[in-house]
């Protein structure tokens, strides 16, 4: 079931790249017009500026180099920066309007320090933020 | 750019579950009414039949078990059996009638034997079987 009462989810999990560096981010698109970006990350060099953003492929066969470019920033794809604390540790919260999570299903999410990517995941399909977790996931 | 000049392709990298082992599964999308389905798994118990299913999310943050329930059967969730070799590799090639791969980007490949979940990976946007890789992933 999909739709805007919460069930259209997604969830990129960032462990390949830089073996210390670890994170969670969670997307929900809560109106056809507004995306939310929402995301933790550890291990990263404290008070540094990053680079988010989605790239066309989830393909890592090549790990974050075989994603290819950044999704179409006309779409979206360019997330903007984002800052790491003092501990090393960056948590956000994004809106994005141009975002369709429909489109960027399957392809990664990467973390880029002046163009290197440094961490990358999937962005797949999650259970929706209001799914009863007894019930069945049905993204 | 999306179509069926060999553009609509899938790649699930089989690496969550029993760490021994691994495997790489393509999806590509030759016509409307097929889609093929390629694999190779290695580390697994040699002359096992094991079962083959695309799953409802491709949520890993637990792991095999936060993937869902198998992906609807009447839209091809359920990919069959496959055979392992006598050296713990299963090599195969399925075609299949009713899997969209636009449906099932995002969601979880899951290999079970006996309804043990051993080894899973989220089906990815890949570049296309005939891209050249030099130009741009248009995935
Ligand atoms: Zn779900
Ligand atoms: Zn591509």
């Amino acid at each position: 079931v999909r739709g805007y009462a919460g069930s259209s989810a997604g969830v990129a999990i960032l462990d390949t790249g830089i073996s210390n560096i670890q994170g969670v981010v969670r997307f929900i698109q809560v109106s056809p017009s507004s995306c939310i970006i929402d995301g933790t990350i550890d291990g990263l060099q404290p008070g540094e500026e990053l680079k988010l953003a989605v790239h066309e492929c989830g393909d890592l066969s090549q790990g974050c180099a075989s994603v290819g470019d950044v999704y179409d920033p006309s779409q979206g794809g360019d997330l903007g920066p984002i800052q790491v604390s003092n501990t090393g540790r960056s948590l956000f919260k994004k809106e994005n309007s141009r975002l369709q999570l429909s489109n960027i299903i399957g392809r990664a999410l990467v973390v880029s320090s002046n163009d290197r990517r440094i961490i990358c995941g999937i962005i797949a399909r999650s259970a929706g933020l209001f799914e009863n977790p007894k019930t069945i996931c049905a993204c």
